[in-house]
């Protein structure tokens, strides 16, 4: 007996919220041609609950049908006998039909029951292989699909609640920011700057740090470098990659800073001739979210500015990502991602270059598409200066 | 750019003792009948390389095929380009042939490459739906299975040197539950004590605590209470059910404590008679781990103590589960899991009885089945006394 994971920091809201948000999805299922929504624990029932249980092994599922327009979906949720309680006292769970399951039961089949055997459905994402398998056998005519695949915009594009979450723990990020440029970066390991890092988000509201990326020198090349035993030196350039969760919503920003007292000019030069092009990339991102725009058009101007100043093959990922209740989630900035940016989505643009053997510069912003105070374009969420900052 | 989970505290081996469970884990997919295995971020991911990334809507995914016996199977990983480095420093990456991807790509293609598109797979339980759907479309005539339902006891089966962490693990919780033994309880709240509980298994060499249950008079009813504001009285019955990771390995204990100085005598029996139901089912539930039983078998035997003495009713959870890098996972000793308990097996037996409006009692130990020094029965890997302690 034990829940195994704690569960993520909650972000309440109203229940109205939440039953506005499932009565949406079931449009977003019909003009999907749905039978309904599966949603499993995890960021998505969290989104339309307020439910945040630990994922196991045991089966909890809520079923949004896709209903009629206009009509009260009724939503059901499966949830082992035990976990009853916990649900029911969610901040999001009035008006759901709640069905328990007790362990030795056929789990799967309690859930089938509730479902159009014939019908597609849209299942989250991170559902557990053990529960899609398992929904398939007991209906071998309906038909499954991923969130992402079917109704992508689901929860990318923010309500305004959310996006006030976000900017909060945007400035939050940044405040964060403005206190690392003030202590000693040369002489000192790279995790010693994660951890004062670490701490300052928490200090401006922060109850989760996810990362805190902290890449000096040629460890700047390697994008997923974590921070490590390095000691950092003057003239290094230190990318900074940190976030987390303030209010239950994400933060996730990217500056690279330069550590005075270099000796190298060659080096020296190359630095900034690179941060330079990155700072133009990632403006070129900004810019491209304009009306009509498609997600892939934000990777491909951001790009368009780097492999024009001839560094294309030094920038290996995508431009950005989503961020909401979690820290990756759609929309994606990436080539192939044909679908329009829509009004409210927010996600982040960090261009980089990585350079092996010698630095990496990335500097990313988390934005807002046409909000109302920009109908036309994106604002940022992080407001942190793009000029090169230097440390001691 | 960032992780967003940290990575589950790794627990390492050597080389040699990955590539030997993957031939293992070869062997069980021929027997089963599949063409292979799976693999997804986490706990089976980890098991067979000793690599532990978070677990993302970017694929990554080993390929053990069940290839011929005898022969080296030459198990794949397709892996981001990104974690392309951390995959190949993994302490079992040896022999891995490694395929990358990148953002853009079709992942789910490039994995189908390395796949027989007419064969069965059993994969990961927790593999993420996105990317079951999406073999399932890569692969339109292979079939997908998960790994409970198909290879079940594939780590199931612990080899000495995870049996001796996690008997480690089960000698450190009983250690932390001689020490909040000693702690007042009376007048301090539930959360208190299991801060209390918290520091003790750190102490005691847990560098992860999952879970410190601490559920006092009728919160004790609710197997599913966390620990909270309630003030505990003289009197109370309290639950604490502990447990976290040691060395990569998991502990999960539960003993029921009475704090003294309470005056209501009926209750007081009632406490009393409940406790010995239980003590007396938890033990009929090791002593049922005989040679030929079944994982049934154990939860037969404890509830028909707890029948019999006319609280069946009253356990409404199965007996056990399964215990290694996580806290829960199969065997389930569960009614209608009939599989044979093998020598090797590490579980939990935990039957409860819980009285709603009044209290609850569990005991819990975690066993091994058939170690060589006990190779008819079960060896107890908590050895905490099941007589009812008395706490101030």
């Amino acid at each position: 007996m034990s829940s195994t994971d704690a569960a993520r920091p909650g972000a309440a809201f109203g229940p109205e919220v939440y039953a506005a948000r499932r009565e949406r999805a079931a449009a977003h299922a019909r003009e999907a041609g749905l039978a309904g929504l599966l949603v499993s624990p995890g960021p998505d029932l969290a989104y339309f609950t307020g439910y945040a249980p630990p994922d196991t092994e045991r089966l909890t599922l809520l079923a949004i049908p896709a209903g009629e327009p206009g009509a009260k979906g009724s939503a059901s949720v499966v949830v082992p006998l035990l976990e009853r309680g916990d649900l029911v006292s969610a901040p999001g769970a009035d008006g759901l039909d709640v069905v328990t399951w007790r362990d030795g039961d056929d789990e799967h089949a309690a859930a089938a029951r509730l479902l159009d055997g014939t019908g597609t459905y849209a299942v989250s994402d991170s559902t557990w292989a053990l529960h899609v398998l398992g929904l398939q056998r007991a209906l071998p005519d309906a038909h499954f699909t991923a969130f992402t695949d079917a109704v992508p915009t689901l929860r990318a594009v923010k309500d305004p609640e959310e996006v006030e979450r976000l900017a909060a723990a945007g400035a939050a990020a940044d405040a964060a920011f403005a206190q690392i440029r003030e202590v000693a970066f040369a002489g000192r390991r790279e995790r010693d700057v994660a951890a004062d890092l670490d701490r300052f988000l928490r200090e401006h509201g922060h109850e989760q740090v996810d990362f805190t990326l902290v890449c000096a020198g040629p460890n700047g090349a390697d994008p997923h470098h974590d921070a490590g035993d390095r000691v950092i030196e003057p003239g290094d350039l230190v990318v900074l990659d940190f976030g987390g969760l303030r209010d239950g919503y994400g933060s996730d920003t990217t500056r690279t800073v330069l550590v005075e007292g270099g000796t190298d000019d060659a080096l020296a030069a190359q630095q900034r001739e690179v941060y330079d092009v990155v700072r133009r990339a990632q403006q070129a991102g900004v810019d491209a979210v304009r009306p009509g725009a498609t997600c892939q058009d934000v990777d491909r101007a951001a790009r368009t500015v780097i492999a024009d100043a001839g560094y294309g093959e030094y920038f290996v990922h995508r431009t950005g990502h989503g961020i909401g209740t979690t820290t990756h989630e759609p929309p994606y900035m990436v080539e192939g991602e044909d679908r329009p940016i829509e009004p409210g989505m927010c996600f982040s643009v960090e261009p980089g270059i990585y350079l092996p053997g010698r630095f990496g510069v990335r500097i990313e912003d988390i934005v807002v598409a046409f909000p109302p105070d920009a109908p036309d374009g994106a604002r940022r969420l992080n407001t942190s200066t793009h000029d090169l900052q230097t440390v001691r």
